[in-house]
């Protein structure tokens, strides 16, 4: 185990990287061509990628949660403590933030933005309860069947969430208040946080419950068996 | 072994998630770009990305079908009961209906659509005989020799027959269904749907007799050995 | 190990499929878009993505060459015998004819055709030697130290050839001469193919005797190890 | 261990197919498009995708740096003498200086050219520190925590940085000299090189001072574990 100071580290760098991931591939995307989906092309396949990576190298340091809503999730099963959690949740949101800053600063813009890109309703907010059911469902599962395969996991759910939602799946707080001080490709209106906020809370429980009962009580394969005589 | 409850909710789950994946990036794709390849590939990997994720996640389950050729394929080697594969035909067929109807809330698109999309005629269906030969060849070769890579080669080999088929490769009953139920890209007409499932079933039962003959009765090497020597 | 029926049938039946993702799916790209950037995009991530397919699945059956300058290779090497090298440059002539008709078939095109692309001149052909030195270097290093790594390294490979070489790294003279008989997008003249061909031993020799040095009489290590003491 | 004479060819051998890579995608992307997103994306797949190739292939080899700042880091760690240093930053250099000129061979264009493009500011500056500190730390946990996944982390993480960074991430100062004498898609004017290698080298030196504190001096997982109890 590493101690705290360096897991809090973890956190607000991973999620900084995250960020700037998202915002500087979302600015170039934007910049270099005319058709939206390319440029969302441009913003899905680094953002997928640098998830994989970060969920690596910074995984065996602090979990590689990133993400409010996984540490709440995570709390509620009391694999991290509730102090622990909010020096988590503070450093993902203070990552995050900086993440923002630095892709400004290395496309050349105002450091200080607010975004004025209205993301609300309830389809959006239903496409962010989703997205984050299945994100939180696609992490609890991954950890119970192959821990080693999360990176991974998580890196493929999210380059199709993307896609498949119309809000292109935020299903993150931090990463969403981070995107709200940005007026470039991937932001979000300051006051349209919440509404999403929300929904991701409740897409991440309704995922909880369900993995509860799922997985649970049963006997454990320790690998995954699509055909258990063929796998021999 | 997972009861037969949660084998059901995991087929209905997974299948959900596939059609939600395939019509949701459909629509993202069509809405965002003017060139169609753009929008295809906006579909493609989205959809092969999160069939790696779904098989890895609730394979352990319920052996991640998701498809009713795959479960008769299964149950003609008698590695399901036909009791056991009439229930996940229907939680494939009830969860990928599901599934469509979940993207259309998130597009914010009435629920219920009929497909207008004509996919008919000799050259389609060759296609998704071979598309479904080339799936089923996948996953029994895929179990036989490298049981652990099996949910990357089936997101692999999806994502190549979207492109390499001209019906973009349904190659699943299920999914066709859910799709007849959705007038947008990723769409078929409900009266298409009997002769691609009919094609579908004879690339599966032709990809079943090939393997029979071909794995068949020989020493097993336990891992993939491209050249013996090398490999050490 | 299988027999030499089934090891013949499985090089014929790989050099098919992998024939019929390239000629189907830039029959696809092209369809679909005019920029032609996009229709080798849809071209080329295929074809990686069955590579990586077919190189796992029947590479416990043939060893996976499909392709005639992996078999010289390999027979150089003495790790397949002179009779058997010959019956699989058949097969994957074969198979790969027969995967350019299927395409044809599919996508309601004429099965007879000549290409009339032409491919040919100093550049291409150092183009050709550039990309299968590189294929071959790959496939006998990737053998020597992380054999089962070689379906990903070859996938991945072919997935860049296609875009630093201005040949779009055909590297493979069984395809070629497939592709001499599709008038469509991946096509090339049959009077092209014999200087693809020669460019394309040119090179692996070269990488041949490149490994013969470069890989030889040392202690192996037995995973790779970019460090030593990190990889503890 | 392979002697000095093969790392040293290995070294120069990676880093000039990488160069061929970065240089011949770009040139065959900016031909074939007019969109320059998609002539991005048709060079940094490639390149993500042959980095995986080179490090699985060449690190058994030479380590796989290709890079000056790699090296240097490797120095400063002591894992890697002086002398064997300056001959690692010799072999990069030429090679990737060669890798250009074989880019310009196969793509009909005169080898010998100098960059016009510029590239120089602070902002660009900002991003090549960025970038290359996220490639060192990437480097140096992924040792530390995965060494067996260093070649996908590589890959991974040029594909991203390629999109987040305004620069295009160089990140590698061999690189950056071989992409000074290509006035393609690719390019850098000579006189912009050292403004580029001077902030990876700040970039580089940040990442190891940080992963000095970070990783240093508790216990190591041996995996990675997002969460203790479900990796069971």
């Amino acid at each position: 185990m590493f101690d705290i100071r360096r897991r809090l580290v973890a956190e607000a760098l991973g999620t900084a990287v995250l960020v700037t991931t998202v915002v500087g591939s979302g600015i170039m995307g934007d910049r270099l061509s005319d058709d939206t989906a390319i440029s969302l092309l441009g913003n899905t396949i680094p953002t997928g990628a640098i998830l994989v990576v970060l969920i690596t190298i910074l995984g065996p340091l602090s979990g590689a949660h990133f993400n409010p809503v996984v540490t709440l999730v995570f709390a509620l099963r009391r694999e991290i403590t509730a102090s622990g959690s909010i020096g988590y949740v503070f450093a993902q949101i203070g990552g995050g933030v900086l993440g923002t800053w630095i892709a400004h600063l290395m496309f050349d813009l105002p450091v200080l933005q607010l975004s004025e890109t209205v993301r609300s309703g309830m389809s959006q907010w239903t496409a962010e309860a989703v997205a984050t059911f299945g994100l939180v469902f696609t992490i609890l599962a991954g950890v119970r069947f192959r821990g080693d395969a999360v990176p991974w996991l998580v890196g493929l759910y999210i380059t199709a969430a993307y896609w498949f939602t119309s809000s292109t799946s935020f299903a993150n707080p931090a990463v969403a208040i981070a995107r709200s001080l940005t007026n470039t490709f991937s932001g979000i209106r300051p006051i349209d946080v919440p509404g999403f906020a929300a929904a991701e809370v409740v897409g991440a429980l309704l995922a909880l419950a369900l993995t509860g009962w799922l997985l649970a009580d049963q006997s454990l394969p320790s690998k995954i068996q699509i055909n258990p005589k063929g796998a021999e």
